[in-house]
């Protein structure tokens, strides 16, 4: 059993509660139902709206279907990630976007001169960049349970071969790498425990 | 009006889509409706279930309400977000626990040597930290929302003016400020374009 938080402190309907945060697991096998092109473009346009700073925006995903891109994002992996990445459906690459200061004039025009600050600026654009998109993942891996579906994350991996291999003269650098579909056989490892607020919550 | 997307595709209530995603803003004004402990726990126990890497969990968070600690925050703030910091019922001081290895003999049991490890490798140990706990920044912005209030994340701050002032000797690194409570007047500015997802996404 998981929790469900009591309606007056926590107003989010417990059916979804439960799909986004406390019944979620990820996972580890995946079945062969297929993740359409459609799905992927959904969680998007969902997953899109939370904030980032300056309205930056910058997380990015390749994604990767069994096939030779396929093969070639395992040989990046930790050993013990190889096996269950293979068989997922969908794997996502999660990126940050160092040149996303491109779209600035579209997104935020209300600070004319923000694109140039940041092309003069490499050190704050890389730190914008991967800040705000690592922040964008968190919306990411809830909005892809949104979708039905689980995720399965994993830092284990190489980042400096994944960018060599995928995102040469593109600005993208990886961030971590997400396996993604429907829950297969004995999916789930046991929950492991979680912190109490009093050991992350202080009050000054 | 706001996106509804097709439930085929994102199985996520409505409502929960439009509570966490779609129709939620940005607040800059807020009521004194005050935001209560209880509610800043529960928030703390939907947000503390979603992934992070080896069960690390490294997302602290200090509290602030109006008062001489408050007064003291605002002090660090860029110019721009000290008026509506002072009048928000709550501000957070989002912060890594670089100690958070501590834990890990309790939150992951499954690799006994994890804790010395961390403990001999600061540069893994803070990466750790802070890149974990900024993937938790995303779920708890949506979890505040999840718990029927506003956000208004700032990043305009003085990081190591607030540690110096808030978490000597604690391990904690700040990493964002976030204003939490009900909308007041006027709270949002217009909604700034998001990125379509032939901007975002690639295929390989």
């Amino acid at each position: 059993m998981t929790d469900v938080l009591p309606q007056h402190l926590i107003t989010l309907h417990p059916d979804a509660q439960a799909q986004l945060f406390t019944a979620a697991h990820t996972a580890n096998t995946f079945t062969d139902q297929p993740v359409t092109d459609e799905q992927l473009h959904a969680i998007h346009d969902l997953v899109k709206y939370p904030p980032t700073a300056m309205n930056t925006q910058p997380l990015r995903v390749l994604y990767t279907r069994p096939g030779p891109a396929r093969d070639r994002l395992l040989t990046h992996l930790a050993d013990g990630n190889r096996a269950k990445t293979a068989t997922a459906p969908v794997v996502a690459v999660l990126a940050a976007d160092t040149t996303f200061h491109d779209h600035l004039p579209t997104t935020f025009p209300i600070r004319p001169g923000l694109r140039d600050h940041f092309a003069t600026d490499d050190t704050a654009r890389e730190h914008t960049a991967r800040f705000n998109a690592t922040i964008q993942i968190g919306y990411y891996l809830l909005g892809v349970r949104a979708a039905g579906l689980a995720v399965g994350p994993m830092g284990g991996f190489d980042p400096a071969g994944v960018d060599r291999d995928f995102f040469t003269d593109t600005g993208w650098t990886s961030l971590l790498v997400v396996n993604i579909g429907h829950p297969g056989p004995d999916a789930h490892f046991p929950r492991l425990p979680r912190l109490d607020h009093t050991d992350t919550i202080r009050h000054a």
